[in-house]
């Protein structure tokens, strides 16, 4: 077995790269020059700190930048080993993160969207967010300044934990748009609408619960049931969204605390729920006394009309759930959602608010509270809707034109994403996803959003994509789903 | 057993007054009456809505409220009944969630203290935040309008669950001039100095582990835990925090994963360890194994002289989690704090953090790079601390001149809180709780910090008090010790 040399790993302290970086930048050296080919064993950090004087962490610390860059694997108790970098190549191509399928997690996809999103050489239609340069930011800079100038140094103190009570009320004032009668103390803000998501898991099942979900799914709520001990129940969905019929037999079947869903616009299939099938649905959960948890965050961004009012609406019982935000609208980064839950059930999940993280930050809740109220708003959304049109209809124009056939997509009336399903002959969307990298492109590979080793799995979940269609202008977003074409074609052995 | 007539309630919809508000006011009315004394159960919010021709939530909501102004006491499954009001006293003098003894948690505290921070007529040395009025709104101001100039709307846009890279920079520089040498990458920024200690929670303990704490401790740690099936052991503390003869003895009885402490200005006693201590302690926890995580959320507001390095300074190995964050000296209600783990933990608390909220506000995190990096920074802590030393010498120099005899407290060298211990022959701290609260002042008190039904709780825990000396002007203070005295001497039966 190859045997490490520490001697060849130079440390100059003079140097303003740390200590760190050098030892990385030492091994790295070694593995380029084939001194260390793969699975060889790195010495434990004790030793190798111990043998270069320097402190452990700093020798921890470069291991996990390899691990993190793909050159090594580290399992505690196990070792450091070299990996072999032909089954991975280039960096570029398969990120470090991706580089194993068992790495393709939510969790870490979602950190690679957002790395790549940030990179000028990709063009993705990957991430779950609205496209930046629609954000109305001078708008927001306003209502920031508004708030600083009349509310002087309350505007960095701690708030209550229910949210800023005059958020509360211009919420209840947009709920009553959608058909939802509120008062503001019904009202729960959340440091953003995958907190309220957390916060009901937390607080309303315990392991061993039952819960059910859409299939395919949010990939976050995939991640948060991941570790928790729920036992999560897939119902399939067709392009109307969960289909009511399976769903006694589920609830019978395995007695779930919980139905989680998105009837409008969901994501990842971008499918809008009609009223006829809301109300068929809240008919069986209220016949069966279920707790339904309705995400209703893309309401905002209808296309051509207005979707259907959302089920909190038209419940006849006190059973929805109702969490919604301004993530995918407004202000993604600020970190604002709420929950309007049943009354019995707020005191418990504002509790698990404030244990969690206090509150939601106050500052951007009392610009949000000026902002929901003005004409700029509106006019805001008006704008969006308009861009969103223009690039939904490059979308589907460039799909048709460039993809080959047997390709399907949806034609969403709303919300963010397209869902497209490859020929089920040709190559697989975790094959394509590699080789529209090295074309500058990236998506969501449908997998993601599938629940794992459920027998409910479509054959096929391995050959969707979600596109995000609303992040680039038309034409970038015709230039890459032609780019994307090409990479299918290279991945069918055509290119 | 007395009915309730549904028929008193006059509903009248063309008032502004929400239904549920007019429902609430009706029962009320009755019970102030006499027509509902305690006892009498309320109709089923189902039978009340229908007799009354409203939607039940609205009954609901209507109960919920009087449930939580003390009025009422409502089960599920068991139903609602009238409260003795003669029971709970006045409203203003017993505030509605801590009515009965087992209301007194740490949650319901402290959303008690928010509460009554905000009203005018209480003078409030309870919530533990630092002074509104000390806040550098100002400063904060001319940082975000640099970020929103700067950055445009990518300020609204989602960051990187790991933070923000420049601010990542701007902490490391910070870190290093307490002792910390730390990687930018090492860092991982939490949606405040909370909920670090949950993500470490929730990622590095399982139900049935052991953790050891400071009793007393942080409450909020007490409110985590107890859901949590995370077997706690309090390690008992004195002026200079945790004491190290007792640590091995309770390592090898309970095997803990984990030891949580503040070192420095710890909450509620104010403590800060010698350095001696510091190493003894640290020399301890390595010869044991045991990973130790340091809450230094209070190390800028030191007063006299900077307190000893952190313990994540002084540790010869690898097994300090460092949080911090700028709650207590800059901005509470940002939300921004940080965790510099080993190296090895960073993944599985990223993850945590994406699953649990998935980053924190990005243009706060913005707008903080910018300010740490100023000297308007440094000079707002020279002019906070001056400010604390001004209000600390006027807290203790009134406690000198009211409180009664055999009454201790500590002598803060920095932090936020000063810890009194009334005269064991005396009245309780909750006993006079109530009686200060009639003359306008509120305090923490100091069972709250106590792990309940521990055996190392000590006999006279109920005789401890935690004021926050920075909250108000000198004067202020003053004026509300020589209250807290009277309300002392009327809760001995001297008033």
């Amino acid at each position: 077995m190859t045997t490490f040399d520490p001697l060849r790993i130079t440390l100059d302290r003079s140097n303003a790269l740390p200590l760190y970086q050098q030892i990385k930048q030492g091994i790295v050296a070694a593995i380029e020059r084939g001194e260390l080919p793969p699975s060889t064993r790195l010495p434990a950090t004790r030793v190798l700190a111990r043998q270069l004087g320097v402190n452990r962490v700093t020798v921890v610390t470069a291991y996990a930048e390899l691990a993190a860059e793909g050159y090594i694997d580290s399992h505690v108790g196990r070792g450091s080993f070299v990996l072999d970098r032909a089954m991975g190549g280039d960096e570029a191509v398969n990120p470090p993160s991706l580089r194993r399928p068992s790495d393709w997690t939510a969790h870490n996809f979602n950190r690679e969207m957002m790395r790549l999103a940030r990179r000028p050489d990709i063009l993705s239609f990957a991430p779950g967010m609205p496209a930046t340069d629609l954000l109305p930011d001078d708008d927001y800079r306003l209502a920031l300044n508004t708030v600083l100038r009349r509310d002087g140094p309350a505007v960095l103190q701690y708030g209550l934990v229910e949210g800023y009570p005059p958020l509360h009320a211009a919420i209840v004032k947009e709920l009553a748009e959608f058909g939802i009668l509120a008062e503001p103390e019904q009202l729960l803000v959340t440091s953003g609408t995958e907190q309220g998501l957390a916060l009901i898991l937390r607080t309303l099942l315990r392991p061993g619960d039952a819960i059910l979900i859409e299939q395919p799914t949010y990939m976050h709520v995939l991640d948060l049931l991941a570790g928790s001990g729920i036992q999560a129940y897939p119902v399939a969905c067709d392009e109307q969204g969960v289909r009511p019929e399976l769903l006694s037999d589920l609830i019978l079947r395995h007695r779930p605390k919980l139905l989680y869903l998105t009837p409008t616009y969901q994501n990842p299939t971008g499918a809008c729920m009609p009223l006829t099938r809301r109300r068929q649905l809240l008919d069986l959960t209220t016949e069966h006394d279920l707790l339904v948890l309705e995400d209703d965050v893309y309401r905002h961004l209808w296309l051509d009309r207005p979707s259907p009012p959302p089920l909190r609406a038209l419940a006849p019982s006190d059973n929805v759930i109702y969490t919604s935000g301004y993530s995918k609208c407004l202000l993604p980064g600020a970190r604002i959602g709420y929950l309007l839950p049943p009354a019995r059930l707020l005191p418990v999940l504002a509790a698990s608010h404030q244990t969690l993280d206090i509150t939601a930050t106050e500052l951007h809740q009392r610009a949000l509270a000026v902002i929901l109220g003005q004409e700029r708003f509106s006019a805001h959304l008006v704008r969006l809707r308009e861009a969103h049109r223009r690039r939904r209809q490059a979308m589907l124009d460039a799909l048709a034109r460039y993809m080959p056939s047997e390709t399907h997509w949806t034609h969403p009336r709303g919300g963010l994403y397209l869902w497209v399903q490859l020929p089920t002959t040709g190559p697989s969307a975790t094959t394509l996803y590699v080789h529209a990298l090295e074309l500058g492109i990236a998506f969501a590979p449908g997998h993601l959003f599938f629940m794992p080793s459920s027998g409910e799995t479509p054959v096929h979940a391995n050959h969707y994509l979600r596109l995000n269609f609303v992040l680039h202008s038309p034409r970038d977003t015709a230039d890459g789903i032609r780019r994307l074409a090409r990479a299918w074609e290279r991945a069918a052995g055509m290119g």
